[in-house]
C-alpha cells in the first residue's frame, strides 16, 4: 500500500458537525479481562493470552470480523509513529509495542488497542462534534466483545482499570477544539481556568506544555466513577458548547474589528505554506491553524478543512520519515516536510 | 492618463548588461547659465528666466523637440513624489518645486531638471550597467544645449556650479547595485570600505543610513575636478566591475552551501509578496530583493527583472497615495500596497 494512501483517516472529513470549532470527538473505553495480570504486570504468557484472545473474538463475531488487525512488532517505528500521528494508537502504545496490537475498522473509526495499559482500550474518534454517535459505536463494540469476554468488573466499583483513575465507567471522552480567536483576543487562560473548575482537563493536542501549538486544545473527562457515562458525556458536551459560543464570537468580533489584519495572517499562512522549502513542524503547525481559521471565516476559499487535517499528519516527524523510509536528520525533515506540502497544495486553487 | 500607465521608465528594463546585479547606471550633468544667479540665491525673475530660456531652447531644437516639459508647480505632492519614486527627478527638487521643472525624453532615459541645485541637471539613466552610453547619451543633450546657451564656465576650472564640489566636469556617474549575496556572507562591510578608499561614495538607496533597504546600494564618484569625463567613468566601471565579480563568486558559494535556504528563502518571499494583506514598503522592499535574487540564480522562474524594477515603483509610499489620488494613513497605504502587488504579480504564474 502507498503511504500516501495511508494518512487518511474518518476523523479528518469535514462533514462533522461544528467543525468550524470542533476538530474531532473521541470516546475511549478501558476494559480489562478477569485472571489476567494487568498488561504493566503481565509477563509475555499473559500478554500472548490477551492477544489471542482478543483476536479469536474478533475473528469469531461477525459485526467485528472486517476490523483490520495489526500486530505492532511487525511494523517499522515509523509506521508506528504514523498511526500515532493519525492519533489511532496512543503515544504509549507506540513506545512499548512488543506483544502489542491494534484492531481498526475499515474507516478507521473504531479501534481497539490491544495490552495498552489496559488490556483493551476501545476507541471511537469521529470528525467535529459528535459524542453522542462516538459513544453508541464503541459501546456496541464494547458489547460485542464483552458477549464473549469476562471482563474484570466489580459491583461496587464497576469496570476494574490498571490505574483507578479509569475505573468505574472506564470511558473517557475528548474533544479536539480549535481556538484561534480566543487566543489572539486573550480569552484562553480564563477559559481554560473555567474549563479546570468544571473537574475536566485540558491540555495542548500538540507540542509540550499549555502552550498549544497550532492553538488546539483537547478537553477531556478526569472523573470516570460514581458519575454514569451519560452525566460524563453531558458534561462534557455542555462545555464544548459554551466554548463554541465563546470562539465563535471571538472570531466575529477579530473580523469586525481587525479584517485586514485577520486576512493578512490568513493568506501569509497559506502563501507560506505553498511556497516555503524548509518548514519544521511547529511552524507548519501554526500555519495550518492560521489557514483552518481563515477556512472557517470564509476567507479563504478552495481549500477543505478535510486538506488541512491530512495536512496535520503529513507533517508529522513520523509521516515525513516513513515517506523516506529512513531515519532523516532534523534539516532533511524540514526540507523533506516543505516539499510535502507544497506537493498536497499543489492541486489547491484558492479562490 | 491612467496612473497605472505612468509607472515605467526605461532604466526597468531587463535587457541591459549585468542586469543579474546592476540595476541601472545614471550619469548627470551640472550645468549653470552665465550671467543669472544659481539658483539658491536667485529671485523668482531669475528664476523664471532659466525656465523660459531652457524652455525656449527645446522647442526650438529640432533633436530635443520631442521632449516633454513638465511644470512641477502643475503637479500635485504624490505625482511629484511619483517622479522620484521613478528616479526621473531629485526628492530636493520635489520638495522645492515652485519654479523648478523637468524634461523628459520620450522613454524616460533622459532628463533635464531646471532650477534644482544647479540651473541644468542633465540625466541619463539605462538599465544594467552601461556608463558609456548614457555618458554619451548626456553629452549630446549637453551639446545641443550648449549650442545655445551660454554656460558658467571658467578655463582654469571647467564648469562652474553652485556647489564646489561639482565643479569642473560637473559630471557625476552613478551606478545602483543589488548586492544580496555579499550581504548575506557578511563581505559588504568590507566592499564598502573598499569603495570608500577609492574615493567613490557609497549609499543604500532606499531606506535611510548605511544599512541597505533592499540590499541596493549606489556607487557614485565624489570627485569632479581634476580628472577628464573618461577618467571619472572608467573609475566607476572598474570599480564596478570588481564588486559584480565579488557578488557573483558569493551567489555561487550560497548556492552552493545552502541551496534550500536560498530556495526558502526566495520562494517564502515570493509567497508572501503574493498573498500577504497588508505590506509596509520596508518588508516590501526586502521580499522583492530576496525574489530578485530568486530570479538571476535561476531558482524562480516566470518572473522578470522587470516587474520586479516596476514592483520597486509600486510600493512606494507616493504611488500607493496617487493611486488612491489622497492623503492615505500608513495603514490604508501598508493594505493599498499589498493590493497593488499583487494584483501586478497576479498575472504571473511561476515555473
Amino acid at each position: 500500500m502507498d503511504i500516501k494512501d495511508e494518512i487518511f483517516a474518518g476523523w479528518m472529513r469535514d462533514d462533522g458537525p461544528e467543525t468550524d470549532v470542533v476538530v474531532s470527538s473521541r470516546i475511549r473505553l478501558a476494559r480489562n479481562i478477569d485472571n489476567l495480570a494487568f498488561t504493566h504486570i503481565a509477563g509475555h504468557d499473559d500478554l500472548d493470552k490477551v492477544l489471542r484472545t482478543v483476536e479469536e473474538v474478533i475473528k469469531s463475531t461477525r459485526d467485528l470480523a472486517d476490523m483490520k488487525i495489526i500486530d505492532l512488532d511487525s511494523l517499522s517505528v515509523f509506521e508506528r509513529e504514523l498511526l500515532v500521528a493519525r492519533h489511532l494508537i496512543s503515544p504509549e502504545l507506540a513506545q512499548n509495542w512488543e506483544r502489542r496490537a491494534v484492531i481498526l475498522s475499515e474507516d478507521n473509526e473504531s479501534s481497539i488497542m490491544v495490552n495498552e495499559e489496559d488490556h483493551l482500550r476501545i476507541q471511537s474518534l469521529l470528525p467535529g462534534s459528535q459524542f453522542q454517535k462516538a459513544w453508541e459505536m464503541a459501546n456496541r463494540v464494547d458489547d460485542l466483545l464483552e458477549a464473549k469476554l469476562n471482563y474484570a468488573f466489580s459491583e461496587d466499583i464497576g469496570y476494574l482499570t490498571a490505574c483507578p483513575t479509569n475505573a468505574g465507567t472506564g470511558l473517557r471522552g475528548s474533544i479536539m477544539l480549535h481556538l484561534p480567536a480566543l487566543k489572539r483576543t486573550n480569552q484562553i487562560g480564563a477559559m481554560l481556568n473555567a474549563v479546570l473548575k468544571l473537574g475536566l482537563a485540558i491540555r495542548g493536542t500538540y507540542g509540550e506544555g499549555t502552550e498549544a501549538t497550532g492553538d488546539m486544545y483537547q478537553i477531556s473527562n478526569q472523573i470516570t466513577l460514581g458519575q454514569s457515562e451519560e452525566e460524563i458525556l453531558e458534561n462534557l458536551s455542555g462545555t464544548a458548547r459554551q466554548i463554541i459560543y465563546q470562539e465563535r464570537n471571538a472570531r466575529s468580533v477579530l473580523l469586525k474589528e481587525y479584517r485586514s489584519k485577520v486576512e493578512d495572517v490568513v493568506y501569509r499562512a497559506y502563501g507560506l505554506l505553498k511556497n516555503a522549502r524548509i518548514l519544521s513542524s511547529e511552524e507548519a503547525l501554526k500555519l495550518i491553524s492560521e489557514v483552518r481559521m481563515g477556512i472557517y471565516t470564509d476567507i479563504i476559499k478552495g481549500i477543505s478543512a478535510s486538506v488541512i487535517n491530512e495536512l496535520m499528519v503529513i507533517i508529522s516527524p513520523a509521516y515525513v520519515s516513513k515517506v523516506e523510509d529512513r531515519e532523516l536528520s532534523s534539516y532533511e525533515r524540514d526540507v523533506k516536510r516543505a516539499e510535502l506540502v507544497r506537493e498536497k497544495l499543489s492541486s489547491i486553487s484558492i479562490l
